[in-house]
């Protein structure tokens, strides 16, 4: 299994709703440190897994779409708490709909997997994995 | 599939016993700094994976009954090489009994899976998986 | 020249006025990863810098006053623009003031200077330097 | 599952052939920090995955077969696009021979799987992961 | 004193002339992590060092002089040893210029200093710094 | 001012006397990542620093002297806490007498400095500089 990842950041705002949360349920922020991991079977016709600046160009466009934003204030996200591992989520769901959508290139419809990981800090981070 | 990984670390003294291991045969030590992640197939009513503080708090407990101590003096784990890999199987073990055991919130009984990983220089690390 | 560096991270909520901000104008937030430098010419009696556990107490305690905080809500800091090289050397005037009390025991008074560094991101960081 | 990695690292000139890589097409060249990771469902007689120092040697032994080279004069790997994901499998599969040849041990006979990662950059990596 | 630090790389490929560079002298290539740090004794009208988009945006023309490229067959360059801590001068008085130049912005005149550093691998960096 | 670094790291055991250092009086152990950076105004005839595969065999030569070994049996250094910022001293010094001694190379003789900073932990790590 072959796979490549890409790196880029947002910087966002939000709060917390639940006792578990302590005093993150203040409005607070986050910087998330976002790697994006595409997994496949075999190479495409460029011995590549998927065209490195078309993913890269792709993150960054589902990144823009949160970054420098107070999530409680975003209706698609903010209704539920935006937790490291619920971002991950969305992060990846959106750019599954960009591959499948062809904006990652034609080859890339060959991928079989994606991995987002989002660091929060020197001390934690998250991520969710789903199949394309 | 979703996941977070928290961070902490140790400073122990050991010695291992086999030619394999030459110069390491002598008494010296390491510092691990330890990632724990947890897995989980859905998110919380929380919308979370676990809480974190609780997998903090819980990571640096297990973490203290090793911590500043020479292992080969610890009955429980000396008698054998407490290979940086055989101490991850220690940790995730021992975190494991705590899932079990409820100290990481009754929620984190929807766990699935949990990975140590030790990370004993900037060349070398080791890590163990297992199901929840 | 002898020194130490611990490290700590807070998480904020802010907002910065001047069109030299662009999008981060609006409310967003940051993870600061926090390192705290240490500087002397001799070492204490103890054959060290500072008590490294004290350190990290004071400089905890003084990140605690921030964290999980929105910044433009804070009298004491916000009525200007947060920027990373700004708290750094709040950070730092804050962390000397404690040294001068002697908050990081009676050797810490022979310290020389300090050194402030908030890692905002994989790509920026910002600092402030001081004497003591 | 347990696993130990090991890091090195390459330092290559190359070039591209497709549109896909844009100025890459030019000779250019790249670092490689390199980990391979070996895996096993239970540790050897000595406690261990694997000798790490056996590991080391014979990664290095692999890399030195490609370090300080343009791989486009290389026949053996330059006639198709050398991407990171295609070294990360070459890596693989001549450390898969050592280990199948008993060039880490007879105990690394054991080894379930085997994962090559190439850092590139601080914002891009790729990697190739067999079973043994 | 005042520093932030903004990071980009690039990938080239050049070889040395010299038996001090061993196997150096093949053709070979290199990517550098590039940390580009500016200081300043006071802040300016804006609270910041430097306008963190502008330094990003220079630094990142400056490198696009170099990237994708062999350095052998720069004229303006390739000459002499292209070492690590040679380019660190080369991008460091070309980033400069640019200060000079106002292409920073006007405050920007207000720096002091500038430090650049090269990152080539896990184990390996170089930096120049100078005045402004 | 040029520079250049080069890494390695250290495996020892060791106990401290004193009640400032807490648990850390028992027997234990570190891994220190060094970090040696050496500095001069002008590169040499080569256009470099240093020859960065002798700083990094010296380096080496160096940390072998302390490798693998409990710090509290070595006469030379043992009677006195050996602190991480203490062995940073001991380290540089030993660095230097092999520069004056020819070991790094008769350009190295043009070297005006040395910082060796040793990383302890992902939240702590010290350094001492000199000039040579």
């Amino acid at each position: 299994m072959f796979s490549i990842t890409v790196r880029d950041h947002i910087m966002i705002a939000h709060s917390f709703r639940g006792e578990v949360f302590g005093p993150a349920q203040r409005l607070h922020g986050a910087t998330y440190v976002v790697d994006a991991t595409f997994r496949r079977a075999d190479l495409d016709a460029d011995n590549i897994v998927v065209d490195i600046g078309l993913a890269t160009r792709e993150l960054g466009a589902v990144l823009a779409d949160l970054n420098y934003r107070n999530l409680d204030d975003e209706p698609a996200i903010g209704r539920v708490n935006t937790s490291t591992e619920f971002l991950a989520k969305v992060i990846a769901d959106r750019l599954a709909d960009r591959v499948h959508a062809g904006a990652l290139g034609e080859a890339a419809r060959g991928l079989s997997g994606l991995t987002v990981t989002l660091h929060e800090s020197h001390v934690a981070s998250a991520g969710y994995e789903r199949s394309l």
